[in-house]
């Protein structure tokens, strides 16, 4: 476990200590959950409230906001990004390799390090290649030629297909599926469809972490390829050739078609989806459920199925709900209307 | 094979034979496909109907309504339950323990009953605990430190992440995930996402079915909470911080985001989500494809996307085809009393 | 590597070679990356256009309209079907058995051909029957008394439950499961959920590709059914007693609830559903998101949720955003029919 002061871990957050840094913690937990020797973090905090009241914590990450607290606090710029730092750094510990699992079944010519993890009835391919410190856990199939790098997590029941690239510290989660077939193909005048071969490859960056249950299909031809710091919540699925920009973010449930590009930081909502070949901008945002199904320009917000800016879809989303009474409205504008044309027609 | 007579049956299931109770019968089978010796049901039938000329079965539950049959019938309230507290019946068998398979990976620390089955090349983790009459298929990886309780059914390539509790009787369909990591980033001024640690668990009560490539995340912090009795179909996604309350059903590719609450025998149809942090009371029911905004009373029933009351839902969707024409009539509305205001201006 | 002359090629397309038939190609590639000696094909050529500067590639099949090419080609009727089949040619090779691997656990009473190949930590349950040429991979999982046919290919980690029936041809991509459990309860009046047992199987035909982690439940009672030539992409999911028909298409994350009937060479764009016990006729084309609540008769094309015919859903979701200035509209007219009645009434 490790032990650090508030000002040692003001500095590590760029942070100011209000109260008594060198107060002694161990490990960071939620505001309701926290406990004596631990942080906590809040990240919104009304004037005037008592944090003691809300925190069985030592000391807070709190915004810059917060004048003359009720207890020890660091004062940071975003609390809740200092605190996946300090998180991350009490749960951080030294590798240690476990070797290879006498049940695993590794192929002879595949190179491991001697920093490497790999679990009970794992299985790597022939000229596999695995980095530093990588593990691999129980029931993994890593298919031939792949290539993994340092420091990656390959959780349980993983499968990757022959010849997919790995980064470094690239986790994914159990059950998910790199390098399936893409979907293609060439159909007769019968409706016989014939398969197209898929030759491509999966080729995924650094700092890449995919859900469970997720899905990247490898390239009819050349790369699908998933950029660094790209992150996948589960069950999403990327058709063959897509390209996923540095940084991207594709919630639970998304579909990307083939040979969609999507640019830097874009963010994909819940089970929304994508028709191929477009290029969707770099920062773009699709709200969740939006069926996008033409190129995007950078920074678009978009809504609704088919897509369009979030304002409008917000606009024309409330209306829908009175169809109805809309169109009983235009049925009586002509009646009215009727009436009144009559009424004139009478008078002459 | 088990006998017995339809008036064993009508006592198991509260019925009253119409017809001879010595007849023996050792199974049920749908109405088409049962034969001689086989009891079936039918849950609606209309006056005057023949019974006989439906089925080979030797004899029908039948609903309370039927009268004077054609065949020896079983009347109860409701014939579809009764159907499957007497299928259960016929199928339910001693259960067998089959030991640990000599290619499985069970931890030196875990602690298995004399009664349990556990299929070839599982792996169990450090501290696992498994409860009596349990069943552990092949491929099914349970991480460190799970718990599972008794008469359960864990079906083949299934994973169970460490530290997750599982009740009584829960069945889990291949290939599910349970205890991802929920999906949490924090993201800095240049766009990296930093991970936040995912350091809850899945806790799952008794009488919990869920389907086949499920996933099911760990909470941030504490416990995501699936409730006794809850049924999930295939394809079902639950974020991290999630409560799913007692009884209600999810079914196929429904997606519930991070840090909501349903309460007890809520319904989610198909493709049907919510959004994160919000209260779906008891009872509530979402039609297939339906997305949550907001939070929902007890009782509610809606339907669309934002979801609205489901008959508001209905007369909307019923106009939105007809958008094109009332756009038509607008203008033409706006025409005509142009024309009118001329004519009168013209009178003047 | 099979290496082959242009008029050998242009014979097994049905095509006709501009240029030298006696050129030798040994693959295929993209227009992009492929290198001398290989073949490529392009499917749209303006007139007037080089071939030459568009590709390395030794060779083209091109449409029929091509006429004096600057390099040598193969004309086609299709080019896209020919590029497919030529491709297959030059990939397929002859069937070399691996054996089953020593770490694969078959049942005594499983039936295997010689010519097969069990891949590491494959399961194989009782009486299970595999045919020739048939290769199953790491980490799959095939339950008691499963049939498969010949020339299947079964990628890792697939689960196939117990009873079900694969033709010959079949491909399964990762992380699929065939036979679990459908999804149906019998509720009593407290709301307890009663499992109905699951006793049917899944029946899959000949040369039926379903991508990867995929769901298909199995029966109630009887068959669910998967007709020859139908292709699934990834994460798609078929309830129970489902009958998909010869040569259908579903694409990712498609949901066919219960009970319901696809017909021939039916297409269902990505993330579209069904509703249970519908006829969807042959032909059908369901566009991306569609969500069908009726019937369908043969060649229907449909779109929305509910769906509509596809036009009609064009014209409707083009209007959709326009919903908040129709609503304007309507009250603007109200208010100047208001004040042209009070004019009229004023003139009185």
């Amino acid at each position: 476990m490790k032990r650090v002061t508030l000002a040692e871990l003001a500095k590590m957050i760029e942070g100011e200590v209000l109260g008594d840094g060198s107060v002694v913690v161990s490990g960071l937990n939620s505001l309701e959950q926290a406990q004596e020797g631990e942080v906590s973090f809040i990240t919104k905090v009304k004037s005037g409230d008592s944090l003691r009241n809300q925190t069985y914590a030592s000391a807070l990450l709190v915004p810059l906001s917060v004048e003359a607290p009720d207890m020890d606090v660091i004062k940071v710029k975003d609390p809740y990004l200092a605190s996946a730092i300090v998180h991350n750094f009490f749960l951080t510990v030294d590798f240690v390799a476990e070797g290879v699992h006498r049940s695993a079944v590794v192929a002879e010519t595949a190179s491991l390090p001697e920093q490497v993890t790999v679990g009970p009835n794992a299985v790597i391919g022939q000229n596999v290649s695995i980095g530093a410190r990588t593990v691999i856990e129980a029931g993994v199939v890593i298919g031939d030629n792949v290539c993994i790098g340092d420091d990656c997590l390959i959780k349980a029941n993983v499968t990757i297909v022959e010849g997919c690239l790995l980064g470094n510290k690239v986790i994914l989660h159990p059950g998910t599926v790199i390098g399936s077939d893409g979907f293609g193909y060439a159909t007769n005048s019968q409706g016989f469809h014939f398969k197209r071969p898929q030759v491509g490859i999966v080729e995924i960056g650094d700092d890449v972490e995919i859900g469970a249950n997720c899905c990247v299909d490898r390239a009819t031809f050349g790369v699908t390829l998933i950029k660094s710091g790209a992150k996948f919540d589960n069950q999403v699925q990327v058709g063959h050739n897509v390209v996923i920009g540095e940084n991207s973010i594709l919630v639970a449930q998304v579909g990307i078609a083939g040979s969609t590009t999507l640019g830097r930081n874009v963010v994909m909502g819940g089970q929304s989806a994508t028709a191929g070949h477009l290029l969707i901008g770099d920062g773009v945002m699709v709200a969740a459920r939006g069926g996008v199904h033409t190129d995007l320009a950078p920074g678009a917000v978009v809504g609704g199925a088919p897509a369009m800016p979030i304002k409008q879809w917000g606009k024309a989303s409330a209306v829908y709900s009175r169809l109805p009474e809309m169109r009983k409205e235009i049925r009586s504008l002509k009646k009215e209307l009727e009436d009144l044309k009559k009424q004139i027609d009478d008078t002459k």
